[in-house]
């Protein structure tokens, strides 16, 4: 576990420095010597007695005890290294900044393994290897640059990728973003992106964390844990943003059912975040402007007012905000008018013209403040077209962000013209987004972003009856027979129906299923493709010879008999993803989900709420709703057969893909027509 | 029109010059003395006998001739000076900064007048008023900084802002994008947008003028002459890429139709800047990309070799690309790995490691360039930790670009760490894209906006019949046997169907046209809803019942019978938006249209090519083809009856709505069930 000989050291030992600040163990002693650590500072080497102007221990063995190591030496050397320091020196904390480990060979990976295994048996903790280090306002324990401004309330970063951790500190800095901590893990030897969240949720106090928390991952290992600390997190007032790449290269896979099709990988990252509330960004500018939208006070409504003295980027704005579910309410304040320059407008985008002053300014961002009730937040655009300072403007500014109680948020276009005031006013611990458009996309995505998912309480289903079938069944599609009893289960209402293999059967079960039928072939995956469906079946004539001609049809072993029922074809489905679980999914049936992909997944366990919250969010919801006189669907059902579709996934985790298509729905209920069940043990 | 004495004057005279450089006329006088203006500069000021250092006219009646004038004075002085300085100066280039025209009041848009009827009467050209003026690698004729590089290979930019053009150029500057010419229109008096485009078109030179053009508009009011100039230009090999704003605005309206509701102002542009092959962005930092992808080389294919340095960025990348459908091929290449740093990769993403040098790179763009045949385009991903200096692989990343045939995108993301040396690399010429996906996204985009289309011809449609039918009609919805005659004249298939008021009418008519029929009330909108279709009337018996309860549903005059068809039910309609003609739409229908507003559009006149691309462009082509057994539709006819729509409307620009829904379509051909037409005169 993450320890305060890692956060706090009183300590530090650079393994391997180097006079030569081009390598790495010569540049994380220099970014220790120069920047703000208090503690003492040690290095060794075998070669010298000096380094950067501080003694050098030729042989580790020399040291005095020491909280946190850097190691910068070859791998092979690694574990006999933190052995002794481990033993001898009382070293509690390990950064390795080598490569050369698990994620270059067979042998590295052994070596990694032991000096994980040393580690846990001092219960120390271990960043890396193959990192950049890690770095908080007590130290600078990294081998690059840039060095963030470092202040406990900025941000909390953790990196998967040592290199992408420097870049994204490079898009972040000219904007005014600062960091709390930042921690590049590597190859997460002992402790990874979710371990690192953990340790921030476990220690998080209210009044001195930072509440802002940003990750970059390449590969989620422990959804689970992940799931569980950042929704913490979010719960205890955090705002948390993370890039998760590689979303495209797990798109499509083989898989014979529409779910699987559906349900990729990435949907599964999509799922998890939604549920935890941590907002999704795609590339490093994208996570900055987020970043700095959670550096501002929390947006609590939709309605924004734009305050600008230059109509364009207004516009601009007013359109990235509105196509993407925020609002720019029409205003009207002839008391506001009265104070401004003719010309000007109150309307939203307030416009106080090219020759508007900070007196201006500062009326309106009282007025919307304190008069306009219909306004949750301000965005300021001030620009400059380079004829004179706006020293004022941006002081202002800043004051009006100290006591107002709504949020402002800065745009600052004028990088050129104005671009010594723009650094005045991130000297005062303000932040500007440059460009009004990637604001206002950020600011719709963070609204958009729901809270974290309240835990799922399933109703009761009965389990002994799901297992008694999963046990007794063989890894692949389970006979319809079996797939009934697990509906029955789980509480989902079924049709009635019958499987038959002689016309005479089938003339039988027609006459007491009640005419008319429809009538299935039972083995062909693609019913519809092969002529396998025929719906409206009136009389025993035709049953009889549907039945002939069905029976020959390819891969046809029996035939499958139901009463023809009315209502929306509706589906929901399941599929089991290696470490996350069980995702869940739902949509309109038929070529909703064949041609359009509108599906809705979440992670199981979903509750009643995020079933609910699923069906709205389907694009063809109207559909659902009942549209221009048609029935519409029986939401509260359709929500507890998804619900109750998790419910008998979590009984048996054994089921891999799952598919309840159609689903028929009216106005009185849902009822399970088609499903298939593949088990796999 | 836009003339020599505008684009390349000899003499300019600064009317209301000033030694307060804060003021506009003192901003433009010091702009152009201080830049690389040749010829003679001339200023007017009634209290000074020097301004800046040169000679001041208290009179401009005293000037000598001059060619171009640009003014600062109050807009009420401008007509006399005008007036003067054409008639008397022999000038005939006008920039005017002055506000207080058209933008302002009554008497202002008289001045304005006043002042263009001058202009005209001499035959010179007018710039603004109300603008921050014009500049180009002749001379710099504006008020604002900041100047950009002006080079004739740079960008040509028209803005309709001017404080929009100062922002935007803020952000084209660092990434070293320069300029051939800025034009701020202002009120656009006399030359718009649209007619400083018309200019670049018409004076292009395939030798000497740059081939990318920027727009910044707020509102179109010449899209004929912008679709004209635009895709003639792109034609010629030119690149255009524009932000409309105010695409939100505009979005809802009341409509009465399906149509209607579709087409808003802001899908017009969008069909607009689809024919001319115009690139559509919504923001500052988005057209900085787009222009900078433009400034390389053209993407002739759709596989990128991404090649770095650094993991991350590239897996960034490759999922801005293939989820835009750009694709980043696998490479197997055992020769070239053979040249790179043991654990490098050529599996593309091209990664050769943290510790991989210039010449491992140029090895790298050597093979992609020459021997990867499923290879298009390079982008090439190199920052730095900042532990060492990178101007070597700067330096050969820009030789390579010099040499390659294909193109080299240049992602640069330490622009901290490596700022001098991405200095150094804009100053060869060269432009950096700062951050990865948002350069994928913009490849993308450029990469996906189809060419300009080619003019359409239309079938021969009945002329004289369509103009008959429209001439005699009042405004509003036409009766159902002129919309029948239409479509006739129109060659578009439709339907047998009789229009009854009594049941015997219902009866005789249901039994010429063939059991089974539909039935449906003349007159309610929304006849679903009212209960007012009814299919599958299979006897005289029920014919005779549907009419009796069908003719008392509320707003219907008779009810309409049709014979029951089969097939998929699709649309084509038209709107007609003012100044941009007519909006030709298709899709699916019934809830297609309804819920998922699945519709493609262009502008009329649509060619077959354009009306088979909207088809395919549908989210619900898979069921044009025909999914899962279902028989699809005939496109050509499809296409067909788009086209004819087109000509219909050609015909007839009285059509102010259209919708033909449903049109049946099945693999023999499409018929029109249902279609109305309002027109207005």
């Amino acid at each position: 576990m993450i320890n305060q000989q890692l956060i706090n050291p009183r300590s530090i030992v650079v393994i391997g420095g180097s006079n030569d600040t081009t390598k790495p163990g010569g540049k994380v002693l220099k970014n220790l010597l120069e920047h703000h650590f208090s503690g003492d500072v040690y290095v060794t080497n075998p070669k010298e007695d000096e380094i950067q102007g501080i003694r050098c221990y030729r042989n580790p063995g020399d040291l005095p005890d020491c909280d946190l190591a850097i190691l910068a030496i070859a791998a092979r050397f690694c574990p006999e290294t933190v052995e002794l320091l481990a033993r001898k020196k009382n070293t509690r904390a390990f950064i390795i900044l080598s490569a050369g480990f698990h994620e270059e060979s067979e042998a590295g990976a052994l070596l990694e393994q032991q000096i994980v295994d040393t580690i846990n048996s001092v219960n120390g903790c271990l960043i890396g290897p193959n990192c950049i280090g890690v770095m908080n306002h007590h130290h600078t324990s990294v081998f690059t640059t840039p060095i963030p401004k470092l202040d406990p309330k900025g941000i909390d970063f953790i990196s998967g990728s040592g290199a992408t951790a420097v870049f994204i500190m490079e898009s972040a800095m000219p904007k005014g973003l600062s960091f709390s901590s930042v921690y590049s893990v590597g190859n997460s030897a002992q402790m990874g992106v979710e371990e690192v969240l953990q340790y921030l949720d476990e220690s998080f106090d209210p009044e001195t964390s930072s509440k802002v928390k940003l990750l970059y991952v390449e590969s989620i290992n422990k959804p689970d844990l992940l799931l569980k600390h950042a929704s913490s997190l979010i719960r205890k007032g955090c705002r948390i943003a993370a890039i998760k790449s590689g979303s495209s290269s797990a798109g499509s896979r083989a898989a014979s059912s529409h779910t699987g099709a559906l349900a990729s990988s990435d949907s599964a990252v999509d799922a998890l975040f939604r549920k935890a509330g941590i907002v999704r960004v795609y590339g490093r500018e994208e996570l900055a402007a987020v970043a700095s939208v959670f550096m501002h006070k929390p947006l609590t409504g939709k309605n924004i007012a734009i305050i600008t003295h230059a109509g364009g980027p207004a516009v601009m704005l007013t359109d990235a905000l509105s196509n993407n579910g925020l609002e720019v309410p029409h205003i009207e304040s002839p008391e506001l008018l009265a104070k401004l320059l003719p010309g000007s407008s109150v309307a939203n985008p307030i416009d106080f013209l090219a020759t508007g002053t900070a007196g201006n300014l500062g009326d309106i961002i009282d007025f919307c403040d304190n008069k306009f009730d219909n306004i949750d937040a301000m965005a300021v655009i001030f620009g400059s077209p380079g004829l004179t300072e706006v020293y004022d403007v941006y002081k202002l500014l800043d004051e009006k962000m100290k006591t107002c109680r709504k949020p402002i948020y800065p745009v600052l276009p004028s990088v050129i013209n104005v671009k010594n005031e723009i650094e005045y006013f991130l000297s005062l611990g303000r932040i500007n987004f440059p460009d009004e458009v990637v604001f206002g996309n950020a600011l719709a995505k963070v609204y958009n972003t729901p809270a974290p998912a309240a835990p799922a309480e399933h109703p009761a289903v009965d389990i002994t009856a799901i297992r008694r079938v999963v046990d007794e069944a063989k890894s692949g599609y389970l006979a319809p027979d079996k797939v009934q009893q697990l509906l029955d289960a789980a509480g989902i209402p079924r049709a009635g129906e019958a499987v038959v293999t002689s016309r005479e059967e089938a003339v039988d079960a027609a006459g007491k299923l009640g005419y008319p039928v429809v009538m299935k072939v039972v083995g062909p995956v693609h019913k519809s493709d092969v002529g396998g469906v025929v719906l409206n079946v009136k009389d025993a004539e035709t049953a009889s010879r549907e039945f002939d001609r069905m029976i020959n049809i390819k891969d046809t072993t029996a035939i499958l008999l139901q009463p023809m029922l009315s209502g929306t074809q509706i589906f929901t489905g399941a599929k089991y993803e290696p470490k996350f679980g069980h995702m869940i999914l739902c949509g309109l049936g038929g070529i909703f989900i064949e041609v359009l992909k509108d599906v809705q997944s979440s992670l199981s366990p979903v509750s009643a709420a995020e079933a609910s919250e699923m069906i709205k969010s389907l694009k063809s919801y109207k559909i659902i709703q009942g549209v221009r006189g048609q029935e519409g669907v029986n939401e509260t059902a359709f929500a507890d057969a998804i619900v109750r579709l998790s419910a008998l996934c979590e009984a048996a985790p054994e089921i891999t893909e799952m598919d309840i298509n159609p689903l028929l729905g009216n106005a009185k209920g849902v009822v399970a027509v088609d499903a298939r069940i593949r088990i796999e043990k």
